[in-house]
């Protein structure tokens, strides 16, 4: 088992948030989306209010030019959000309600892929909604499950499980009872995950 | 041409020096040490006067772990130093004295080594000195050389330079005109010098 935490705000959560159900696929492992908010995190951790890549031009500019790189490399399109981090917490929400749903990880990637490479804002709710509709799910009662105490509640659970589990950035992957962190780290955590 | 910009004080930058020149040798590429201060770059960048994994336990605990699994990954040896970082500007300055010598190399390899696998205290003038004897240098020159203003001159000269070209952490490779940040893109950095 894998538990895969992103945030759709974040640009290396993409890369790897389109390799890893089908890296989980080949390696016979349980994938658990894992969506939670960096923003709490990097507040309580750095006292910064915003992404580290904003707080810091030098390694922002460069973060994007690695995208793009890493993009290319693993043949998935990319086009620079004109801004950056996106409001991500209702898609975070409609993650939580959909993680039964045979749907949730057809969404996950769809709005990923909205954000960093169709310049879509995924924050507003008719955007989210055409997503969820695009992957086969009723965006209606999607959005009023993503609306609901319940599914609120659940996001902020994870994200503070988040923080108690020693997560500090995005995407992170727990197996086995270690952490990897980053897309660079994917690999190694599918091989941890599977006794390498 | 590849230029490898490091601190002795990093500890991603240990596991890279041990395989940079290696690397460069087998794919024919000419190898430029450039020793600098993060020190400076933290400060400009981030307003903080320590490592950014000191001040974030969260970061800090994940490097060390990670650290250890990259260094056994591929094959070396790692002690966690019970400081971090150290002092790392005597050894910048004899690496900057010694970058024309036939040790430089190797003097920055046990360098890297001394702190991050041997326990050793690479701001001691003393160790610094055994460390360039133990790799065939003239200690007494070379320490000498480290104290002249001269040199000292290099070292303030490499670390502004490294913050013109748009550094923010090491090790970073500049190769054809990119920049390439973190252990985890020295295969890329080759890559793309040798024109893949």
């Amino acid at each position: 088992m894998l538990e895969f935490w992103f945030d759709f705000a974040s640009s290396y959560s993409y890369i790897a948030a389109q390799r890893v159900e089908a890296l989980c696929g080949r390696a016979g492992l349980e994938l658990r989306w894992r969506p939670f908010l960096l923003g709490p995190l990097f507040t309580a951790q750095l006292g910064i209010k915003d992404s580290p890549f904003n707080v810091n031009p030098a390694r922002g500019q460069y973060m994007w030019k690695d995208v793009e790189r890493q993009c290319r490399k693993y043949g998935l399109p990319f086009a620079r959000p004109s801004l950056f981090p996106q409001r991500s917490v209702l898609a975070a929400r409609v993650a939580c309600a959909a993680l039964e749903s045979a749907w949730c990880g057809d969404f996950i990637r769809a709005t990923f892929r909205a954000n960093f490479a169709e310049g879509r804002d995924i924050g507003a709710e008719a955007v989210v909604g055409d997503l969820i509709t695009s992957v086969g799910g009723d965006a209606g009662d999607a959005l009023a499950r993503a609306h609901s105490d319940t599914v609120k509640a659940q996001l902020r659970q994870f994200t503070d499980e988040a923080g108690r589990r020693g997560l500090f950035g995005a995407p992170s992957v727990i197996t086995r009872g270690e952490l990897f962190f980053g897309q660079d780290r994917l690999d190694d955590a599918i091989a941890h995950a599977t006794g390498g």
